[in-house]
């Protein structure tokens, strides 16, 4: 492990409300976002760009991704799937899932954008939340 | 035509900046973006989200995705590459790659936060640009 690995974040996770994990990516929820269901898929290598994966790699990232996208749907009904790889702040290649609702602190807007209301209280049922993922995940081999 | 798609900004362009067109998707460059290189990629169609396309749609889409963040890449050596499909505003499948430079106003927060500095101005040579732009999207079936 190098200097870039011994300081990162997600080479050192404290802490993670973790809903998947394989050997290549795993699935965190992250638990105190105002935004319920709010998921992160991490690449577990340190890694900074998608085109630094090699083609199948990048491939059986966005798998996972879109199978976070198909079990947060199903579990949430959001008005609409907000997908982001940034990596700023923390250049380890991980990407946002957000469920967005149309009654959300900053919708129509990014949730990095400043809020245009309040955040109204939303529930999250983790158990159900738990089978989508496994279900859409399990799904992907069948899919491909 | 229906009626969402008659008032969509993406099903009915107005003078967009075309970097690249195939049937299925289009690269075209945010011209007036003070982030230089700021490219869309947008789906031909009006679908809502990746998980509304089949499994081979979405690997056509990321691999032109992909490709882009490549060129980008090659043409500007950016500190980071953000990507991102959001949708809340224009619920018509498109995604943003930009070409994020630590100087730039809102680094290393989403472009979308409140910016942090000015702008510095950047120069982009849009024929370079093109060249690698043709040649990454060029070079997507040699690679899968």
């Amino acid at each position: 492990m190098n200097v870039a690995q011994r300081s990162c974040p997600l080479c050192q996770p404290d802490r993670e409300t973790l809903l998947w994990q394989g050997p290549q990516a795993r699935v965190v929820l992250i638990k105190d976002s105002p935004y319920a269901g709010y998921c992160r898929v991490i690449w577990q290598a340190h890694v900074a760009e998608m085109t630094d994966l090699s083609v199948g790699e990048r491939r059986q990232l966005m798998d996972i991704v879109f199978a976070v996208e198909a079990a947060l749907r199903r579990a949430l009904l959001p008005t609409k799937i907000n997908l982001a790889s940034l990596g700023n702040q923390v250049a380890h290649l991980h990407w946002h899932v957000i469920p967005r609702h149309a009654d959300d602190a900053t919708f129509p807007d990014a949730i990095w954008a400043a809020p245009r209301r309040e955040q109204p209280p939303r529930a999250l049922d983790l158990g159900a939340l738990r089978q989508a993922m496994a279900a859409a995940i399990g799904a992907i081999h069948q899919a491909s």
